[in-house]
């Protein structure tokens, strides 16, 4: 599996870098506004119990019906036909960037919610607080899940560990969850999780899985050493579990590539942390649907690139709960209404990957997707569900041209060649 | 030319490891059964014989027609729009591999229908027993169609021959056709033809192409001579020619790709070679589609893949019998019947490439096909034709996509990234 990734690092690079560099080469700035929409795992599939139809069926949707009666719709591949993605491809390939070259970490993702400001010398892991007896085994997994404060006190002890050549940073995520952010030039992250994910066991050494990350693993258990010293008084905190070490990934800011001004506004955190990766200046979304639109409101002038991410749509989605993310596809569409107002010059409106309820988790099916700007060519496509994006004017393309057609939408891609 | 189609291979390879690779390391192994039915030259043209209908339009295929009530239809690249593939090709990208990669020489493909166990040190040709006169020029290129009893004895003669460094090994085709297969490392397949394919001159010396090539042309010319030498006494039989040198192609085994366990139905010995090749169990597939289907059926629970291949379709295609060809896909709906009883998780329905009976061969049309699963996202197509699946939810994709399609109907591809 390393080995997979690392031929398929090399390679995507040089695919990648055709198109995407070419694309580069033509951006030119105006003042023209994208607002990019992102309902997590929108699609879905025909349910039985709901007379055959898909969630976008059922659910109401004047606004966005609306839309597309000027707009072009179509279904959009997150990677490629087959492939189920995590969030993190599924988002990159709708940022623009090939999904199969920048790969993000578990660790890193899972750190990307905290607010902390990554550079590519970051190696993450998320880490638990836990109990060990006194052999060494591990009792609880979670410390009692003690409170955030006092994980935040612990946090702060620990930061104090000094490993000469490295800075370490603690950052508090939850009751008994942290991060842990290792910076030293050249960590390499494929390093075994230390975690055992079991209680009744002792945690595990960092275990190097390559020759290049030998020096990585040594300095995560001289950590993890330092720090049972440490938390030796802090019953029943007095171990830690690390898993998912993962470096930092080099991801080209929306400025440079796309010359944007660009702005997220994303309830979850961990799509505060992508986007900030990006570049983007992350918005206080609050917490409702209607917050996140408040904000689009509120900060209208001051960008021209708006991504806004709708989390629920895909955790009911996963729950298997098709009525309430029908609620959710309704409710988005009730605040989109206020967007006609704003009068922007390209709207897309996609999700990251399929979520049927029917299948309570992430699926492959390709994702209903809507353009729309003055120049779309608009299609006849006239409601907005999978079926009728079939005979949309998009047809079935990759997520990743969602970026390169907005920015043509938009007047923002010069003529390729004379 | 052979400049630019080195560059495209050398590129295409890398394309094709970054998905191919990316999609294997995603494969688990579950128990759901896929079937995979090719209709060799499926697609057709309106003929204005016939009410200006495809074949497809025309036949009758109540039972494909009720599968598609719960599939999803759409139309197949076999390489890309343009593009009129061979069966090499086109059944590479069903399989799941690029076709621009794996190129297999015509002698090879020839040769694959024999029963012989190719290794990856063989060099396999085409020949012809012909008849010379005393100035060695070509006077019969077929000597006399003899028996295929008399091919045998002579090539059983000639397996007796012996060059250093090489084994050869001689099989009999039919009438005057045979192949021959050279075993030894590092043999190169650049070489010209020695069969002039005309009656009148003198066949021809095998030249190597390329200066990699050269020990390999000397060794055929040394196997001709010393043939010759044995030939003397067996007029007809006094020459032979050669075309179509070529080496064994590397091809990663479905087992480790997929891993399935694969079984191949099929009548015509050049699929079974191929499938062959590719680590499927070839099954006794009889003579009929009947004998397919009841093959399939005996079958059934020993394997979790099954391909089945239909050959007529393709032949009366490229006689240009439009009837005969309808009549073969009736006959094939017929018997699909019987699948319904066995409730598989996944059925693909496609053809390798499209054989309009109004072209009479080979054509770049997309090709029209099915997908089908509970969780396939049904469309709403309601009868099987080339028309009826632009309408589809698949939309129109390349053909290598369709594995990775019925892997993740099968549930067989776990989530790519966090």
């Amino acid at each position: 599996m390393v080995y997979v990734s690392k031929i398929r690092l090399k390679v995507t690079k040089k695919m990648n870098k055709e198109k995407f560099e070419l694309m580069k080469s033509l951006v030119q700035k105006n003042d023209a506004k994208i607002l990019f929409f992102v309902m997590d795992g929108l699609g879905g599939l025909p349910h039985p119990d709901f007379e055959d139809k898909t969630e976008l069926e059922i659910a109401k949707h004047p606004n966005l019906d609306r839309l597309i009666k000027k707009g072009i719709c179509g279904l959009t591949d997150p990677v490629f036909p087959g492939i189920t993605p995590g969030s993190g491809p599924a988002h990159l390939s709708l940022f623009g960037y090939n999904p199969m070259e920048h790969q993000i970490g578990r660790g890193l993702l899972d750190t990307l919610g905290i607010d902390f400001d990554f550079t590519q010398n970051d190696m993450a892991a998320r880490g638990n607080f836990a109990t060990i007896d006194e052999n060494g085994i591990i009792t609880d997994r979670r410390a009692g899940r003690i409170s955030t404060q006092k994980n935040e006190e612990i946090c702060k002890l620990l930061s104090n560990i000094k490993i000469s050549g490295v800075e370490i940073f603690l950052k508090t995520v939850k009751e008994h969850r942290f991060s842990v952010i290792f910076r030293s030039p050249s960590l390499n992250d494929e390093i075994e999780d230390t975690d055992p994910q079991k209680e009744g066991l002792k945690p595990l050494p960092a275990i190097a899985k390559t020759e290049k990350a030998k020096s990585a693993a040594e300095l995560v258990n001289k950590f993890i050493a330092e720090a049972e010293k440490i938390l030796k008084n802090h019953y029943p905190v007095n171990s830690l579990l690390l898993r998912g070490f993962s470096k930092m990934i080099k991801l080209e800011k929306y400025q440079e590539v796309f010359q944007l001004n660009p702005a997220s506004i994303a309830v979850y955190p961990m799509y505060r942390g992508l986007t900030k990766l990006l570049g983007m200046n992350v918005l206080d979304a609050g917490q409702s649907i209607k917050d996140e639109f408040d904000c689009l409101k509120k900060n209208y002038s001051n960008y021209d690139y708006f991504f806004m991410h709708i989390k629920k749509t895909d955790t009911y989605g996963e729950d298997g709960n098709f009525e309430e993310k029908v609620k959710i596809i309704e409710e988005f569409d009730e605040q989109f209404e206020r967007v006609f107002a704003l009068n922007p010059d390209v709207i897309v409106i996609t999700g990251d990957h399929s979520t049927p309820a029917l299948m309570k988790g992430h699926s492959w099916h390709s994702v209903p997707s809507i353009i729309y700007s003055k120049v779309c060519r608009h299609d006849s496509v006239e409601t907005f569900n999978e079926k009728e994006c079939l005979k949309g004017g998009i047809g079935r393309i990759s997520a990743q041209y969602l970026m390169s057609l907005a920015m043509a939408n938009a007047g923002k891609l010069k003529k390729f060649g004379a």
